[in-house]
């Protein structure tokens, strides 16, 4: 029987990942917002390295969650690949009308601890994490991927329900997406990964972001020694008290990752568009398990508090905050309220 | 006889100095730059709500401290109302070719330590601490003076030479300063004042200019608990390690100072412009002080770190800085350099 595979999200990572699953020969359906005409009528444009130029139309497009389910009813998969900003669009919302208990989660996204609220909304859900390394962008409707796509996919065991059966399930997608063009593989290792690349991200992500300079000026102008350094070896000290032990000279590799380019990492990128960072999952969920262990973070700490402050900024100029005209008096008591 | 004094920088604070020694019997020389036409010409339009709107031009203007220097010889003060800006433009450099023994220096600046750099090029220098809280600002040939020109000076002690001549010096010069319309005042307790003024700035100015977002804002957006009690806190220790103990309400005060109005501090506007920030002697001194004491400061470590590379990408902004056209390998050893 054919697998069926509900994508949401079809950015750079979503539309490569959509294409890789309807080519090894699943029925993909996406759902898609600004995209959605030009995905029903002619489809993306994708230049890849991995699977050269090709036009791409997945098998469904839906404008919604519910569309896709009042058609077709339940999936085997729903992968999320959308960027994971749980203060402005939760990913467990995202699924709310299209969740079943049979339907496996593929979380595609940055950051450690993004099983939790799922687990929280959906406590009999199977959630696999996908850590991806690909680097591939939307521009209009071409998507120009660049850099091979090396993915990682494994369980986030939810200790509710069957283990075995959120391992098959986890390496059933991976034989799913597996190709001799990529670099899909299975690794039960999730913690371990996830830590890794939050390394780079809870560090040197955040500090270009807020900074407003690529990683190459962030080590050209000081800031990789005084504050990417001492921001990494608090990562390292939360994922040990997270069980995970990453080696010390992974700060240098990741540091030096990007040697050769001025590459400016996803969160900076957000921060010139003046779109939403994904702060919360990449340090707020990972300052949440150092609370939990007594581990102290205090520079991740003043990075988190200064993204969430932008964060804000940012939502106020989308128009979703509303303030006072004048700046209330301390007498006033007034406090933020605001809606997803 | 005629008190001479030679005022470097004439925008808000500068003009106002300027107007109100001149208006008081002294004979007043400025440095100006993009204003030594208008100055020379017609003077500045100061609108100010200590002397109603008036027409200024001060006794002298100049295109350099050596220009005044070659025309008048010594002067008894020399007054830097400038932005204190010890890595792009130190204020020591600025007067080295007016600089005499005999003339007392008045620094009209924020920051703690300012005096550090001046005492270390003129061991034998008399400098005299000017803390402001006028509410100034130029725009083109238009001084819009909006909050009273409330100042106290003070010696900082020189402890190379005579004391009692600083205090003598700084007495004289709050003397020639006061009128009926300003709230000028001698005040000999130079670090309190200074400190007090550094709890706002080191806190609030920061954090302002990091996230792009203003006071009010700061204090809705959860930053005044998130990031500045703790900076302030910070302050507060390195302050009662250099002999100032500051009361704790003074945290409470100096937050709400601001009620009722989104007040966007200066380093703000600086970063708004694309100008340099001031983060040197309002964050790098007070830290300098704090290693020496042994106090950890890791809020104000970090705010200072974020700030010294946005400084940098200003440099590059502004040309200052070339960087390589791409990002150095490690095995390159590349280190940046800039010139003043």
């Amino acid at each position: 029987m054919t697998t069926k595979v509900l994508i949401i999200g079809v950015g750079g990572v979503g539309s490569i990942a959509a294409y890789t699953l309807q080519n090894n020969g699943a029925q993909v359906s996406v759902v898609a917002r600004s995209a959605y005409d030009v995905l029903k009528d002619t489809g993306f444009t994708i230049e890849s390295c991995d699977y050269g130029t090709i036009n791409f139309k997945p098998d469904h497009v839906y404008k919604s969650a519910k569309e896709a389910h009042d058609d077709q009813g339940k999936f085997d998969y729903i992968v999320i690949t959308t960027k994971n900003i749980p203060d402005v669009s939760p990913v467990e919302k995202m699924i709310e009308d299209v969740y079943d208990k049979d339907t496996s989660i593929v979380l595609l996204e940055n950051g450690v601890g993004i099983e939790r609220s799922m687990f929280k909304a959906y406590p009999d859900s199977t959630v696999i994490s996908g850590v991806t390394m690909i680097s591939s962008t939307l521009y209009g409707s071409t998507v120009k991927h660049v850099g091979k796509d090396t993915v990682s996919f494994g369980p986030f065991i939810n200790p509710n329900i069957n283990k075995d059966k959120q391992i098959e399930s986890a390496k059933n997608f991976t034989k799913l997406y597996y190709n001799e063009h990529n670099q899909a593989k299975y690794d039960e290792n999730v913690k371990y990964i996830r830590w890794r690349k939050l390394v780079y991200n809870a560090a040197i992500n955040t500090t270009c972001a807020i900074t407003n300079v690529d990683a190459g000026r962030l080590e050209i102008f000081g800031g990789m020694d005084s504050i990417v350094r001492p921001a990494m070896k608090e990562v390292l000290a939360i994922a040990k008290s997270d069980g995970v032990e990453l080696p010390e000279d992974i700060i240098d590799f990741m540091i030096y990752s990007d040697d050769g380019e001025y590459y400016p990492p996803s969160m900076l990128i957000d921060i010139r568009k003046g779109q939403y960072t994904e702060y919360k999952t990449i340090l707020g969920t990972a300052l949440d398990i150092a609370k939990e262990n007594g581990v102290p973070a205090p520079v991740l700490t003043i990075l988190c508090n200064l993204l969430e402050v932008i964060q804000l900024r940012t939502m106020e100029e989308k128009g979703r905050i509303d303030l006072p005209e004048r700046r209330p008096l301390v007498s006033e008591k007034y406090k933020l309220e605001y809606k997803y």
